[in-house]
């Protein structure tokens, strides 16, 4: 067996994850289990699965979709009271754009007029122009990154810089493609900003072991850590590859969840654009996904990528990759139309639209605010807030007594601290071990995705949870 | 970069694929194309992509499809016409299965009830009972057989065999995960028919290079050559695999595509089963998917593995890589349902179904029989009957002065004969350089996909521009 595959690790979907699964099947089979187990079902707070924590999808999506499936609908009169006419005609050019069909592959590298409303999109947020064929239509940002590793990775000693903490994406993906994982620390107690000279420090310490420092990986929002960079950060980083010539990989999927007015969302490719042509080597690829913001349609597997600065030759590798699998899945590519070319005002699916995006974005940014102030108010518990993303990152000051009989017994203190949760209450985060952390720091992931009226009673079990550990550990 | 990428072919999408997408953008844009290039459109037969040329899909499919995604739809009493009972009960199991709504990521191995329906459908077809955690649901058969290898190879020297002709994932698959493509050669006159015999010249061969052979790759009913191989035949391949100790990886997603009735589909899991308890150590993994039968959902990206004989271990690798792109196209997964457990007989689908499947069948039977015939007429092209798949892989004999000038020119003859082709007529094959083929040979590969009234003209495109290519090179 590969032995990369071996050593590759993935904690949102790894142990914790398979616990909580069995513990699914258990309550569903066996119509005794709640009462033996304490909990009558499992919270998923491991991965962010909004629609799996019942978020309603958004209709105009859904109702594009219909009609794509099932086109006989856009003109049958029985469901001409379904669907409005915005709805219909959409759904008329996005089948136009596919040949007639969404069960055809398509363009390896994406639907042409999707990619084009795409560079639409980015040209109005960024104010800078973008080329369709930079664009890659991708099956979600996760194989997007993956295929720029495998390119990226060409021996064993190249590196990529990934922060710390960091979605394990990251790190499983170096370990697969068999490169090294550069780790970079994030600044915890300054609401875990990234700052140049940590990145320097981490450049130097690769390239002393002889490293070779192919690019930096950079998460805005920050996934777990939810932090949004400012645009004077953003420029500082951009100034640093630059000089150290390294690609810049920033995965920008949570861009539509900022949640501070005073921190909005800047994307490195509007900074690096705005530095003008003496920044025109600098290599940016850029990830996007139709699984966050207010989406969340992540069970359809659709994203893109953008190239900046990247050469012909580099894309049509890119090109060659994508090609191998044929195509990502049309109705993920019909869906980042929807993202990137939403309804506008006047248009029949405006007003509810807006409302349920708006509505969803309400509850996140209340949910994130309710669920940091629990975490705060929990003994030896201290959590940033979330600027973005969906996603609390405490720390939690676990009794010496616990840790040491773990580390006695070769387990990762958090993730038995996490373990035991799941066991008590079907509570299901992950780890801080499965992210990275300052060593001696104990950490969990959670989302803030449990329904809204669902949070206080959610907030309940993890309190009741954590004082009986301390005082069970004391 | 990579160097196993800059290395890697794929010509199915490659320079012949490219520049047909060049020229349909060309005709759509340019008002005059159609004059100045002799064609009004470009048919392509580079790829089994049957609903990109108009088949049509079937009913029942769609209709399942539209409800999950717009699940508003199944009680509306305006619909109620439009969707017959079974498909509203269909699509209620299927959203229960899947927790409410396909817009959250499924577990990664996949859908637990659609992994029961497709082991109950191997059994079913098998005559053995099958096991749903031994199934693995993927998007499309490509990234089931890209994680096998990328598990398969720890190292530069590992080998997997591979037949020549061969659909070129295999050899890009190999070469970008770093390994070594084995090839043993099917017999063309004898119908592409596969001997252990060349299986055991093309092993000893490669061991005595110091290659670690690994796995034995088999397509059947095989792809671009169409054989159909005997249980006779499998039987006597999976003595020689048990004997050499290699993994077996069946690609059988044309199962359900065979054309003649003394040469049925019959599974390596059917046969190795049979054989009995002494071959039990005989790993194999058995590829199926969407995109091909009747079905042709290509656009969806859906498909599974079954792992026959795997240990557990093994099994919880691909499960760790499976998860590290989340789970597959929640969509393609409820097709793979569709197609494991289609209506039956009694239920409201069924006789649309049935009409809409056999129409499909019968018209691919049909073409395969009139395009071979017709390579037969031509001068110099013999072609072997499709057994089964759709494609036709006819020998072309070159004019000895064309051969001459295009390797003068460092060029690949055949693949020359099809940019000709291409340029001249619209119609994109793909050339046996590709796919491999014994040196001093040359073929090209067509589906037979054209739709029924055009495949007559598609006929007389081909034969005279081989005419006039004939005379011009004689």
């Amino acid at each position: 067996m590969n032995p990369n595959i071996v050593k590759a690790e993935y904690a949102v979907r790894g142990a914790l994850a398979i616990r909580a699964e069995a513990l699914r099947v258990q309550l569903e089979r066996d119509p005794d289990a709640a009462k033996t187990l304490g909990f009558s079902s499992v919270i998923s707070c491991n991965i962010g699965n909004p629609q799996q924590l019942k978020q309603k999808p958004i209709t105009f999506y859904r109702q594009v979709a219909a009609l794509t499936e099932f086109p006989e609908l856009i003109d049958a009169p029985e469901a001409a009271v379904l669907f409005p006419d915005d709805v219909r005609a959409r759904a008329r050019m996005l089948l136009d754009a596919v040949g007639g069909s969404i069960g055809a592959y398509s363009h390896s590298q994406g639907i042409p007029l999707v990619r084009q409303h795409v560079a639409e999109f980015i040209g109005r947020r960024d104010g800078h122009p973008a080329d369709p064929e930079h664009i890659f239509l991708t099956a979600g940002a996760s194989p997007g990154v993956q295929l720029l590793m495998n390119t990226l990775i060409s021996h064993d000693r190249v590196g990529l810089m990934i922060p710390i903490p960091q979605y394990p994406l990251y790190t499983a993906g170096v370990t697969v493609f068999n490169g090294r994982a550069v780790p970079y620390y994030l600044d915890e107690p300054a609401g875990w900003s990234l700052s140049v000279r940590e990145l320097e420090r981490s450049l130097q310490a690769a390239r002393a072991e002889g490293t070779e420092v192919r690019a930096l990986c950079v998460i805005n929002p920050g996934n777990p850590t939810g932090q949004c960079l400012s645009e004077a950060n953003i420029r500082e980083i951009i100034e640093f590859t630059h000089r150290e010539e390294l690609v810049l990989l920033a995965d920008e999927v949570y861009q539509a969840n900022t949640y501070q007015a005073d921190r909005p969302f800047v994307s490195f490719r509007k900074v690096l654009k705005d530095m003008g042509p003496s920044y025109a080597s600098q290599e940016l690829v850029s990830f996007h996904s139709i699984s966050k913001g207010m989406i969340g349609e992540c069970g359809r597997r659709g994203g893109y990528f953008e190239c900046v600065n990247i050469s012909q030759p580099v894309m049509d590798l890119f090109y060659k990759i994508a090609s191998i699998s044929l195509c990502p899945p049309v109705a993920g590519q019909l869906m980042v139309d929807l993202m990137v070319k939403p309804p506008v005002k006047g248009e029949p699916s405006y007003p509810l639209y807006e409302a349920e995006l708006g509505g969803i974005y309400a509850s996140l940014k209340r949910r994130a605010t309710v669920l940091c102030d629990a975490f705060n108010a929990m003994e030896g518990v201290t959590c940033q807030k979330a600027q973005g993303a969906m996603y609390l990152f405490p720390s939690v000051r676990l009794p010496a007594r616990f840790v040491d009989a773990m580390q006695a017994a070769g387990k990762s203190p958090d993730t038995e601290y996490c373990m035991a949760l799941l066991n008590e209450t079907g509570v299901c985060v992950i780890s801080g071990t499965g992210f990275g952390q300052k060593a001696g720091t104990w950490h969990f992931r959670s989302t803030f995705l449990p329904p809204e009226d669902l949070i206080e009673s959610f907030i309940g079990k993890l309190q009741a949870f954590h004082t009986a550990f301390l005082t069970k550990w004391r």
